[in-house]
């Protein structure tokens, strides 16, 4: 039975807290750290079993019958974090990104380099069934080699202003997810971004030096051709799909929604809109990452979402980054750190 | 090139006219009759260089030039205008239901025998290219045995309750292309008939003495079960649509659309609502059965849909008729005539 | 914290035993109970943390610590436990059917009429999203008076003969389902019900004494006309629809699957299969069921579905076993005990 | 009763030949020129009761009789015959593109603002139901602001070697269909373009100096992102959708088939491939463009498709080539001519 300590118990750390009581067998959630903790948390490790509760990681990373850490905190916390449980020993599940800063999260992969822990990154997306079909379907050759991968992701709406200035960016925060999704779908990486941009819903999103609408295109090393469209404002939730056309044929997922009910009447044929946001969406993939991650530890394997991966996506969004400001391709080996 | 000449000038006779101008180049109208004639049929006739425009059909019988006649008139001068027809050597098209008498219809069959003009009855919804699309997976064996027959007929709104009373109820007038649709998608008699129906939408079509809602099963001689579900009155259109399960898989057809355009918005994800009604619905249907007629008259082929298929229709619709009334299962050699 | 003992761990047991484990905060499983105890049950039992393994249900009966039951053993004991559960004041969450013999479910009925405890029957599919999703729009109006309702329900692969013996027949074993569904999304009881059957899959079904193919048709007390379509062999999995019709319009759902893929190439544009069968398709509407037996033992609310809904399902059943072998409608009045 | 000329009578000339016979009552096709007339066209021009047959289009510029022509020879004689029959007073409808030289396009252009005849542009697409669907919902508000433009348009196959050599490249020969598309669903005018494309289906046409296969984006004068995906061979048929996403909503529009068949099995469920390639796909959009052509002659209305949205297509067309070669977003505002 590993025991594992939650650093961040927020909104996704009790996600991943709730998904090993209920799923993981292998595993149980010992501690948990936060240094916001509240009444809440309190009252939800309480419902949980979990006995201790902190302010401080600290106390997780010393407590040397911990065998694992899932890093929840806040984006800049995660790579000081993961370099101290790293050295303690601990193996670590940590949120995306890892950093903003490239040379710190290579930093992390240095650290890992010297040590024989798990490490993984939280791309949940991997993790969710359409996704994974549509993997599937390329990984077997069914759609023969792939010529275009197109990804749409729209949220439901845009964070606060306050989350904005902090984020990294639209194309580090949001579009960071279909980096590392062009990478799993089509195994092979980007080597050239091309990102347009504009301020179409919230000009205070303009204001604090973001877009809240773009469409990127990606150049593959195995020479797929990719685009990803996004915004921060769906009005009719979270849409979430992907298609990938090959020499052989096309595989395309469509969203998911709460029932396949479907009303016809005077006004049209109307079913669901998509699940409303990533909690709904993602329920099943957050269980399945965190359920992989014990795996690995236990049977001693790889984990299949790595720190390099945690890089690459980083990497990507700034050259896409860069490509908005300046207006041309970008190409990845361009970007150094 | 064929002359035709088209009896009762109609809504569906000059569907038919303008099926022949438009896709037929061996055949032309050469003259049209119809006891009610108006201006704007005469028009109608004049744009369609139609020359030869009559109140009395037996103008067209008598001409000696005329091949082939369309039967489009009032439902009880269907039968005696085909025999007359026949007895003139001229090739019949001839709109459903034959008669509402079985009797008479067996009388336009017996004056076929001594004949050897082509008969074809008006059972346009064989000709649709969904239901062609069920026929032909069905008849290839692609679903294996049929063991599951569903048909769902519904008409976007009643007709008047004026035409109620000579409709020979909703059975004769309404189910009567689906009874001819389980035998065509099928290929198999219908042995045993149980109806249910009710008085759901208007009373005055009760009063009437006909129903506007009902659900009728039928047992087939090739031992599917079938089961047809009529309403006279939908919200949303005109819906047709139909199902075969088999041993090895299953083939539904859905209603057809005026375009694929889906909206997503805040009340949901909207598509249009099926083609209003059976001009909208099977204007193809129509243009592909009359071809098919003169088809089978240039290249001396049997008719697809004939005077048998006609009166197994109606014998069906009397049976329906005849449960309904006795809330019983009937076989259909119950019915004599 | 509500102490719960399952007598029957059988595959159903399990599933509900697993549920409560995870979903159900204010339960636990306290004892296990079951005839044929074997090693993997007794494993999965530890493996859950139940102590308690009995081979004698009257241990779970006779423990005063023992808040509620859940009875998931054999057909045949459903109606005696249920009887002792209750006189022992145990709660009761019974599988589906009460019994085969009417008279001894009205004996249940008779027993809670003495008692106060709460009664569930398992009539599972109606937690599922997309059914309830259907009641929901019914009931709020949308589609304004019901006037056709269609069930289909169609099983993946038909159970051993030696089931098929003991099972009641396909109308107590299978439809028993279609026909609580039709009570349920109608709000109307039946009133007459006329079955017509075949065995177009398996001769042996037949040498037993059953159909494995059926359409039953029912009349609902509000004037609906229902159908029901079932078969106990679908090459494309479990089949699970629905559809009401009426004066505004028409709600309809359709299969899950296990994801929204869709690969387009030369053989045409697939999606995937339905879910299985009934452990994949209704998981969910398993752990539903038993949270809302439990929140309604703990909030002392009625029980959503009652002896009352238990005895009506199977009596619908009698009546269409009644109508297939006497090829005729029969009304529910007809069926005394 | 207008009279009409066609002017190369290859495939497409053919196709608007059958759709004024057939549902243009207003006018007639006269006359027929094609520099390369075999038996077959004789034979088809017979049929449809064409008489006047020639080698020579000024035959037909000549006639005094002919209110407009039709030009559907090859690409490179559009311009110079487009001037012919301005200055002999006949209303032209011209096959797409109008020239592949620019300066070419606004010699026309100056030459139609010296006339008053009508110049129509084959952008067939606009007059296809389901992107007139979409433009109305774009245009009526539907779903509010525009914010992203989604097209894609994928071929069957790829033309011949030495068509590619003379097309003027893929972005003018292909994607100018998609371009035209983009200006007529926003309203809106291009103001720059990033493209980039591969050799990824046969290198014969890389080595013919083209491209297969293209991502190309486009920035609009008001704001919205657009990108348009292409290639030259689709393994299930012609790709024909486009999607617009705006601040209240979405809307998309999918391919048309042969019937809604889909089929159940053990395999999957299986809906039909698209239709196969634009003759199936946009018969219907080929009638609709030269009915509304003769109305604005009769009407003395404007042509919904003009010169000027000639000219812009191939601009763009032209600023994708460069930026392809250059990989690097090009301006309209660059492209002097």
């Amino acid at each position: 039975m590993l025991n594992i300590g939650i650093i961040g118990a927020g909104r996704i750390g009790k996600v991943h807290g709730e998904s090993i009581t209920r799923y993981v067998k292998e595993a149980k959630i010992k501690s948990i750290a936060d240094s916001y903790l509240n009444d809440d948390t309190r009252q939800w490790a309480k419902d949980k079993g979990i006995l201790e509760v902190y302010t401080d990681y600290k106390k997780i990373l010393n407590d040397p019958e911990i065998d694992a850490v899932l890093i929840c905190s806040s984006t800049d916390t995660h790579s000081p974090i993961s370099i101290e449980a790293i050295r303690a020993g601990k193996h670590v599940f940590c949120e995306k990104p890892i950093d903003h800063d490239l040379s710190r999260i290579k930093e992390v992969i240095d650290e890992l380099g010297k040590s024989k822990v798990k490490y993984q990154v939280g791309f949940n997306r991997r993790f969710d069934h359409n996704f994974k079909s549509i993997k599937s379907a390329v990984a077997s050759g069914k759609i023969g080699q792939p010529h275009i991968l197109k990804i749409t992701s729209r949220d439901p709406e845009p964070p606060s202003i306050d989350y904005v200035k902090v984020s990294g960016g639209m194309f580090l925060d949001m579009t960071i997810h279909d980096f590392d999704m062009a990478r799993y779908l089509l195994d092979s990486e980007v080597v050239e971004v091309y990102a347009m941009g504009g301020v179409l819903i919230d000009s205070a999103i303009g204001k604090a030096g973001d877009v809240d609408t773009a469409i990127v295109t990606l150049k593959m090393q195995n020479g797929t051709l990719a685009v990803i469209d996004n915004s921060r404002k769906s009005a009719y939730g979270y849409d979430q799909r992907a298609e990938v056309f090959g020499s052989l044929g096309q595989v395309s997922v469509a969203n998911d929604s709460g029932s396949t009910a479907v009303i016809s009447n005077e006004a049209g044929v109307t079913g669901e809109k998509p699940l409303f946001f990533f909690l709904e969406r993602y329920m099943q993939a957050y269980a399945e990452e965190i359920t992989e991650f014990v795996e690995a530890i236990v049977n001693d394997k790889d984990t299949s979402v790595n720190a390099e991966d945690g890089l690459q996506a980083v990497l990507i969004g700034e050259a896409a980054t860069k490509s908005l400001h300046e207006n041309r391709p970008v190409k990845l080996s361009e970007i150094k750190f």
